[in-house]
């Protein structure tokens, strides 16, 4: 019999679900908004019923488990989201254990930009290697870190917060305590931030900045230059600290690719000897927004938790 | 039968084998300088002599393998050493394959900074701990990294070069061709370099430095608080990475570790949000140069190769 799990993406503002077969064939998917507005047991509703829908037309196969990502801080033992800025409402409650006993199945909690770098090690850019780090340069940065095929969690399951590795000492402050975030200096957020301190604009978007400097715009093109610089100097210190043979980018900049990615390799050529010495790759996930949805799906894969039929 | 395996710390300076069993009780140890003017042929001769002095003494004990830690980069998988300025002669040498011709028996090679830090983890101050980080504070900075059990050794073996770190993005310039790489600003050299800039005179040492700086020199007191900051960042960095348990710090600086811990501790609380939410521990290490020759003699114990008695 044919095997299949559930993942689900919880985001702040989307909510997708999808029945995925254990070769990564997606067998049905639904997706909505999510209504923060409606409260958190409206959310969870939803969840249950994305989750029930996909479960009555899993046809002849067998639930393995399910999956869900979500961001925020996970305290993955526990099964708790302890931080999550999107998801008011859902901190310190104890969503995979709810979910768990109105589905009556195994329930597996994840952050989302871990989810998304087990995606793309299972279906996408890093189906060819064991280990991988992902960046996902959205409104902050997310990290996630493949490590011997499985995700890197650390003790706590708070590993991979690569948006708040210090690239510029002194540098933007940032809402962690920090200065000199990496995702105060390479997120959309921070390229609309550049962007309208070099007078570009007051409603720019991190996709008109690009527009403006693809269009030969110089200061748009010094804040591309800039994001990626500082992309540079994270990325070697990761490949100096790692030697991974993979390093992804993904989310909304990725468009940018081109204005970013020349200063990005010239900081890291000349910042990571490891770089220069090693086939290493940097590039471009392949999965999208969809990554997530494939990391959480795999989770349950992964534990190999088969559950009877419902 | 008892098993032991024999651990090699094949230093520029010193040459030290040890004979240890698989409950980390030193059973021999033998001590010598590393004659690396006699020529390359003339220090393998050493290492394999000392290694049949030890397997000579082993009494009933099974000989499990050998282990041998070396500065420099490794190329894990075939055994050689690509890249040591403190071994010249050993570049591209297959060392390991030559030992294990010569005395019969598996050897496995590994980068000194990794030994040392999985021989912390054996029987040291992480023996309680299955991930931790270790930074050694010497003439450079070298780094180890633990993670479930294992050193993390990246797709070539080059993983763990935390003393690359970018720390000051416009720092100190490195032979490796980068600027503002931690060990320009926290290692031993890093400590003498900015205490001859104050005028504290040409010929200091670390030591003196220290010795200063604890009878009240202001100008040497600002040396290790701007060590203290430098180590601050790269491990409010790695523990945002990794979220282990424990990050080890070893080397001849740490005698100095009142003076610099409190900048180090502060600049970490600021920038690390996982290090103010969770109970994660940085520490001295506590095997101080025996480290290496434990992790080395640990490695043929990880692998489990049992080898007949010679």
């Amino acid at each position: 019999m044919s095997e299949y799990s559930i993942g689900v993406d919880l985001g702040g503002t989307n909510l997708r679900a999808a029945a995925i077969d254990h070769c990564g064939k997606v067998l049905e998917k639904v997706e909505g908004a999510t209504h923060l507005s409606a409260g958190r047991d409206a959310v969870v509703a939803d969840i249950v019923a994305s989750i029930v829908k996909l479960r009555s037309s899993g046809g002849a196969g067998r639930l393995v488990g399910i999956g869900i990502g979500t961001p925020g801080i996970i305290v993955i033992e526990k099964g708790v989201i302890t931080e999550s800025p999107n998801l008011p409402g859902f901190e310190n409650f104890a969503i995979r254990d709810e979910i768990e006993r109105l589905l009556k199945a195994p329930v597996q909690l994840e952050n989302d930009a871990n989810a998304a770098a087990l995606g793309e090690k299972w279906m996408g850019a890093g189906r060819n290697v064991d280990d991988l780090v992902l960046l996902t340069l959205g409104t902050g940065i997310g990290g996630g870190i493949i490590s011997d095929r499985k995700v890197l969690h650390g003790f706590v399951g708070m590993a991979g917060e690569l948006g708040h590795m210090t690239v510029v000492p002194g540098g933007n402050p940032c809402a962690c305590g920090n200065n000199g975030c990496l995702e105060k200096h390479a997120s959309a957020t921070a390229v609309t931030a550049m962007a309208r301190m070099l007078g570009l604009g007051e409603d720019v978007t991190a996709k008109s900045v690009c527009e403006m400097a693809l269009a030969g715009n110089a200061k748009a093109q010094v804040v591309f230059q800039s994001m990626g610089s500082a992309l540079g100097v994270a990325l070697a210190s990761l490949v100096n600290i790692f030697n991974f043979p993979l390093y992804l980018l993904s989310g909304g900049v990725l468009p940018a690719w081109d204005l970013f990615a020349p200063t990005m390799f010239e900081e890291l050529r000349r910042r990571s000897f490891v770089f220069r010495n090693t086939a290493t790759r940097i590039d471009k996930a392949t999965l999208g927004n969809e990554a997530g949805l494939f990391g959480a799906a795999y989770l349950p894969f992964q534990s190999r938790i088969v559950i009877p039929d419902a």
